[in-house]
């Protein structure tokens, strides 16, 4: 077999099928994923949750993960978020002529070693290939199926005066990690966050009804986050400037950069309103899973300025945090 | 706003929801679609089936089609193929820096009124923006969700000796038509076979436990297509050269250029093999239905060679086909 990938890998014939059959099969082999099929017959609850996700991050290989397990973390995690447990994806790859075959089986074992520590299964798939310069390596993208979970309601409409704003870890890991990955600049400091989230989410969702929403904050960051949750409402949410967690890292990073953490997107990490009441089991909780060790409250929901997401600093300054509008950090996921 | 698409449209921010305000929204718009949530949270069956297919097709508009509808018919035929009723799909675009808008505007058009006729939502999407050299124009995958029919059971261990072999329709039109138009040949008289097959499918599959099945024959034609049913198993199918369907336009073009029309990509045609004894209706029923009015009998299984695909030549010659080795036309789809 060659070293490279070709056009040939894509046109679906014999050497499409060499692909399937090396690399893909010994990784993903299941009773569900027939290959050579359409589609998979699946069985699940009659709720379900689906969600899809083109990544195009570059580099492919950054510190804390690479294009696959971030493939399969980000429509896990987005399946998380609307309150289901995720059980299925499609894999598709589009892959630029001249790929090295060893990249591509590393990203493989990568999306079947997350696939695996998320809790789910990979059934159906596709491969194209374009010609050299007409794309960047490798394009990936993976759509999911999840069941939703009886008795969690999420939404906006859940929000009220009152709740409390969770976030699961510090602020905008991922986002600065890859710009400085491509940069080559602070390497060997800062890790990406991208991981599953499942048990975040459960540890989350034993508290039923007292959750409101959860969101993963990526593209645009906490903020942007923020903003969609407020957003043709009459609710204010309010942050504490000096409560929200950024590792040190990537503080000094954002610092030297003149980047914001909460507009940097995160791969591994959840935005959570809940009750007041529960806010601080929920915490106490969180902080026992290695990877939301760092969860803390972040701010309050008000009506103080509907619509609005406020940041409080801590000399008493107010500034409102809009949605992100500039270009801080193209491809990164 | 501007005309053509930039890097920061792909940002997760202010300018991806412009993006999705325009013109996703007014095209897709529905109780489903929550497009700044992370996923649809939908009602089905017990019994799915859930496929996948990334579009890289060029050029983009061609006789017949465009990315948008072929996104949409690629996805929707998988899900007939598995004996299950299209519902749901997902829409994920990457986008090159620099692309019109314009032209992002017809494709989403072209989606939408191809899920129209299909019968399917589009409920849950994703957009990004590569930079200028690392695309090229755009690039679409959609995912797709069906409800399973009852009662249909499709596979290739369901295949035995006397079945017949129905192809619904002129064989290679897409393929060949696209190779064309990319080249600028013959423009004038080919048009690629790009449909939604849903009115096709069910027509066949109203003969139920007879019909043994179905698959459509796009990349690696339908000599690719067949040899996945032979493969691995004790049957052989055996053509009749002089049975195959071919448009005139598309046979002329295929004799001048070399390329043969069962290798040639196909996207609006199903292989149906079903009992001998429903053969003549299916066909009867098959042509009364515009997208299929040329469907023909091409052949069938047999015990002759195990594992091969022959055809029998009408001067009483044979010879095996293989599954598509070379690259013929890479980006067809």
């Amino acid at each position: 077999m060659e070293d490279i990938i070709s056009l040939s890998y894509g046109n679906g014939g014999t050497k499409t099928d060499s692909l399937i059959k090396k690399y893909l099969l010994p990784n993903f082999g299941n009773n569900l994923l027939n290959v050579l099929g359409d589609g998979a017959l699946l069985n699940t609850s009659n709720e379900i949750a689906f969600s899809t996700d083109s990544f195009v991050i570059y580099p492919m290989f950054f510190p804390g993960g690479d294009i696959g397990k971030l493939s399969v973390c980000g429509t896990v995690n987005d399946l998380l978020m609307c309150g289901s447990i995720p059980k299925y994806l499609s894999l598709s790859f589009i892959i630029e002529e001249g790929f090295l075959i060893n990249d591509f089986e590393k990203i493989v074992k990568s999306v079947a070693l997350t696939a695996k520590e998320a809790g789910v299964q990979i059934v159906t798939g596709d491969t194209k290939v374009v010609d050299k310069g007409h794309g960047h390596g490798i394009y990936i993208n993976t759509s999911g199926i999840g069941e939703r979970i009886k008795g969690i309601n999420l939404g906006k409409h859940r929000i009220n005066p009152g709740d409390k704003v969770i976030v699961t870890g510090n602020c905008g890991d991922h986002g600065i990690s890859v710009l400085c990955a491509r940069e080559k600049l602070f390497e060997e400091n800062l890790k990406s966050d991208c991981n599953p989230l499942n048990n975040v989410i459960y540890e989350i969702l034993k508290f039923g009804d007292n959750v409101k929403i959860l969101r993963d904050p990526t593209r645009g960051g906490v903020a942007t986050t923020l903003n969609e949750f407020t957003e043709d409402t009459e609710i204010c949410i309010e942050l504490d400037e000096n409560k929200i967690p950024v590792d040190k890292s990537i503080g000094s990073a954002c610092d030297l950069l003149g980047l914001d953490p909460l507009y940097s997107a995160n791969e591994g990490k959840a935005i959570a309103i809940v009750s007041a009441e529960v806010c601080d089991n929920v915490i106490e909780n969180l902080k026992k899973i290695d990877i939301s060790k760092d969860a803390a409250v972040i701010g309050q929901v008000t009506s103080f300025m509907p619509g609005k997401v406020i940041l409080n600093t801590p000399y008493g300054g107010r500034k409102i945090l809009n949605k992100l509008s500039y270009d801080m950090l193209p491809r990164i996921c």
